[in-house]
């Protein structure tokens, strides 16, 4: 009879338990959680504490009891383990009620500690009463209560990745004033800059005072006053911590397991540790990016759950392997939905790779002439020339979660952006187009690498007319009375080629619509009259999401 | 200089029309419609009868005018063309208007006609003042202008499809009553008929008078009443005959193109027909099964816009191929959203193909404790003991789609349902769970795959419990008084391990919950205490879907 050890009862270590029980009905499991709850829904807490979810109890998916009975196991809860004796194959366990510590052995032990929020040591944090970091049940009743008893007019969240933009929107659901500050010149850091605009416009628009690219100095006052690197002070009465999570690599460490650049404890593709007797899942771990085979730590909870489940498989025999993070995430930011899958700009060119290309483009979230069809403002990265899809990221008021779920199965699936455009997806007016978003996506990006087009992007325009380069904006002039480029000349599509003298022959030509389409189009045109143009990506819309 | 002639310009003649001039400026292009309007949402037509879509103008995607000035082509409505000379490389045009012929030379020709509605020779249709196919504009007029004017009070759909259904759907809107009148015993084609019993039920709840296995034998008192073969007879102010459609072959037949056995022009997959210098796209040709390979006809929009650009490509001198057709589609019936890829169980059993497995499962539409959440009907038809995915049926209230085109992505990209455990899909409460349904779909298949628990299917349990069988149900005795199999056991899944004994040993065993989980657990428990079970497959949820 095999005895695993698993330690932290949440969505990794549950569900290591839960399936080596249907594995194996003889096993000898464990499983300790440092505190009272198991198994409760992380990613439900900020939408209890905005009543959004109105029941405290649907936030515990299984407790110490249900899970017990059901899958016949040891639970102990409020039991902290603290050491590891590699060796010995034991660990010691703390009663964290009574602080008496007993050894307990093992023949596998899993380890499912998660991350915890960051907390630096800002000066003033430690005196402050209305300063929250967000990660369980008990926090979640601190802030609940906090907010429920005081009644906070105003408050703080610090830091804009999701847990704070969902805490912000929360907070604003329950009517209270919210500045968001981030030390980044964006929020939500899976999105490349011009598409976290589209956020920061959002945000405004919802009421959310958004301070980017500045810090926390300190609390003052118990923290009734936040004071910024800038020096900017504002008065809060409630502070919701969110700057980020880092691995609880404790007791790891102090067993000398292997740990990564960033502290997360080192597993290879069977979820095993530099200990062939432990694995380690979860938040806590460093696995390998699905696309480049690098180190990636990505604190999600489906990697938490698929690897929990290989785990177990593993444990009883099966080969199962975790074939690395794509890191695909999606967050609700108020109305609006922001996904995103595999790399994103930022993090190609931290990598130091330049061979890629991208693409913006804003189809509709279904056919336009059905109603509520809105806008997804989608950007594809790809690889030159090979046409790998490297990452997605979409944003928009409708079926933008649809689109990058379809693109990581593309991705999983070694689909190239050419292949996208043969995606057979389901239509009908309230669904989608003819052409979905995805195989639009396929088409525009196809048509850059198959030499249609060449493009270049919102970033680049201003400083090219600038230099001299001349703007042909192909929109109707209705259109481009409601915004336009500046230092454009207006030629609409259709008169362009009755027009195609205007077009000096010895400046460097662009081309812009809204959206590119037009742009493209114009682009061929004028190709086949021998002038050479660029099409400016993702036209007008684009660049105003930006700079409008 | 090239000459296209472009017969149809609809979704796949105006597509391939726009593609070509994007790719060559040059070329002569002469698209020929033969009615009154080009490049109309044939999709969006029932819903403006309905009502839905309020502006007839929106339908019209592109006018003769604008789609001549942007892309410098020849259009000509009202222009039919008659015959085709193979060997002259020419067809005879006849203008609609003055019933004038003349011809027009080509060095590629492009049929996209389409397909039409059938309409077989019933007695009474053609007396009939009341009847109506719906197809286009023309059709659209009419049917809205009937309802206008004659504010029908009971209508009857004939033909259950998807166009059948969105009638019903929009005439229900207007507040119409309607009879659903469809020969086969089951609504949706693409469905199995324990997948189309949700649609029944639904439908039904809106008020729709389906009647199934049961079609029209004759119309009587110029259509005011439809008899049906059964002697049914039923009063409507308005029919509308939505049988299906068949190939507008006559052009390609007269002109001895090759046909397929359904009469479909036979393409190719650069979609050539057997005369090189013509190419045939969308409604009206066969081409080959993405999955099998075998000849397929799939009158939907995906292809035809697809077959367009390939077309287009081809004649270019871009090597671009059609793949094959996997059928997705997805319809809106009432609140429902009903979508699938692939094969279903009928047409595997057509086709002599038996190596194969499903699944029933019923996961939420999202998290299941954030507000919002509905169980998705999700069918998987998996090979064995590949895992190949065969195809995939939704039914649900929300997130259908996703997870059909999340399988029809995966199909493409040659997932198995191991695979598809691996889809690393985004996860945040209002869009999913840690596990998607897709996710889920691929463990409960692998689970059968792997030998980890057998099933049988709700059309199996009630005879197998009358030669015998034991079927133990081990939902919560409040969950049974709600409904349950006849003649089952009751042990609460908690207290199995404790009853096992209460288990005959001489008798074939099998397990039953809601969905299925619950079973399987049990099935898994039971196994390792040496006692061989079965699961019911989907749970008591597929068996009373079906007959609850
Ligand atoms: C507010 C919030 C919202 C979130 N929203 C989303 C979302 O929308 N989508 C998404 O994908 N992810 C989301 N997440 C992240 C997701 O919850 C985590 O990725 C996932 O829970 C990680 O699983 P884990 O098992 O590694 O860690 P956890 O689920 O955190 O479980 C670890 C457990 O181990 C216990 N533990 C630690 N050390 C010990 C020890 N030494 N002894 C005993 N017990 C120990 C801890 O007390 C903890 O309960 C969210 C997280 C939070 C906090
Ligand atoms: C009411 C309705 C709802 C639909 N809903 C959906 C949906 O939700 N999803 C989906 O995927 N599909 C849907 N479809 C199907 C979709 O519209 C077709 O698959 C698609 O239009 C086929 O394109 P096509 O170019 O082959 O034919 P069509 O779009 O029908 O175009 C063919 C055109 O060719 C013309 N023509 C034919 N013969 C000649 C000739 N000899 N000379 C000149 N012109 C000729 C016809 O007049 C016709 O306008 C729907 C269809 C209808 C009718
Ligand atoms: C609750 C918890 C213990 C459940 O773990 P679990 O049993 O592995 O997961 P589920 O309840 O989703 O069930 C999945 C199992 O049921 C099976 N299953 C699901 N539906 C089924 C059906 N209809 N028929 C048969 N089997 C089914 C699956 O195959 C899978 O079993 P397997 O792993 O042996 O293949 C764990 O998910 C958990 O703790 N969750 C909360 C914490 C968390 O995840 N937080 C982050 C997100 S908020
Ligand atoms: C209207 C119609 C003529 C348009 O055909 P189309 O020009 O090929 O299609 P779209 O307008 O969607 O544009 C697609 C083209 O624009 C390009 N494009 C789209 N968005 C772009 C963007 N943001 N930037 C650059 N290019 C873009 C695509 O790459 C594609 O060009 P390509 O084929 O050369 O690669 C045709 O689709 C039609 O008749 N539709 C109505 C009929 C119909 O389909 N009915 C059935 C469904 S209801």
């Amino acid at each position: 009879m095999k005895k695993i050890l698993i330690v932290g009862g949440v969505a990794g270590g549950a569900t290591t338990a839960a399936r080596l029980r249907r594995l194996d009905e003889n096993a000898k499991i464990v499983m300790f959680e440092r505190g009272e709850y198991i198994s409760f829904a992380n990613c439900g807490l900020p939408y209890y504490i905005g009543g959004v979810i109105p029941e405290r109890d649907s936030l515990l998916v299984q407790t110490v009891e249900g899970m017990s009975d059901r899958f016949n196991m040891d639970i102990r809860n409020f039991s902290e383990v603290i050491s590891i004796d590699k060796e010995g194959k034991k660990v010691t366990v703390k009663d964290v009620k009574t602080g008496k510590t007993y050894e307990e052995s093992y023949d596998v032990l899993v380890l499912s500690p998660g991350a915890n929020p960051i907390k630096p040591p800002i000066k003033g944090l430690e005196e402050a009463t209305n300063v929250f970091t967000l990660r369980n049940i008990p926090d979640t009743d601190s802030i609940k209560k906090y907010v429920d008893e005081n009644k906070p007019q105003e408050s703080v969240v610090i830091g804009g990745g999701f847990i704070g933009i969902e805490m912000a929107e929360n907070l604003v659901h329950k009517g209270v004033k919210v500045t968001l500050v981030e030390m980044a010149d964006q929020v939500m850091a899976p999105f490349d800059s011009e598409m976290a605009s589209i956020l920061h416009t959002h945000l405004k628009d919802k009421g959310v005072n958004l301070i980017l690219s500045d810090g926390v100095s300190h609390f003052e006052n118990k923290g009734a006053k936040v004071v910024l690197n800038s020096g900017t002070e504002i008065n809060t009465d409630l502070t919701i911590l969110s700057i980020g999570v880092k691995p609880e690599n404790e007791l790891a460490k102090s067993a000398n397991l292997a740990l990564g650049e960033r502290g997360h404890i080192k597993v290879d593709k069977n979820m095993m540790t530099s200990d062939p007797n432990i694995y380690a899942i979860g938040d806590a771990v460093e696995t390998v990016d699905y696309i480049f085979g690098s180190p990636a730590a990505v604190p999600l909870a489906w990697p938490a759950n698929r690897q929990g489940r290989i785990v177990a498989d593993r444990i009883c025999g099966i080969d199962s392997k975790y074939s690395g993070t794509l890191g695909t995430s999606v967050a609700k930011v108020f109305d609006l939905t922001a996904a995103s899958t595999g790399h994103n700009e930022k993090a190609l060119q931290r990598m130091g790779i330049n061979n890629y290309k991208k693409i913006h483009i804003h189809p509709g979230s279904h056919a336009g002439y059905y109603p509520g069809a809105f806008p997804i403002s989608l950007k594809l990265i790809f690889e030159v020339p090979s046409g790998k899809i490297l990452g997605a990221q979409g944003i928009g008021y409708d079926g933008v979660e649809k689109r990058i779920d379809v693109l990581a199965t593309a991705i999983k699936g070694n689909l190239s952006v050419r292949d996208i455009t043969d995606l057979e997806l389901s239509y009908a007016p309230p669904y989608s187009s003819a052409k979905d978003p995805v195989n639009m996506a396929g088409y525009v990006a196809s048509n850059i690498l198959d030499g249609l087009v060449d493009v270049i992007y919102y970033n680049e325009i201003d400083e090219l007319i600038s230099n001299g380069g001349v703007l042909i904006d192909v929109r109707d002039a209705m259109e481009i009375e409601l915004g336009a480029i500046d230092g454009h000349i207006n030629i609409p599509l259709n008169e362009l080629r009755d027009r195609i003298d205007e077009i000096p022959k010895d400046k460097d030509i662009y081309v812009t619509c809204q959206v590119g389409l037009r742009g493209y189009i114009a682009s061929r045109i004028l190709a086949q009259h021998g002038i050479k143009s660029k099409n400016l990506d993702g036209g007008y819309k684009t660049y105003s999401q930006v700079y409008g």
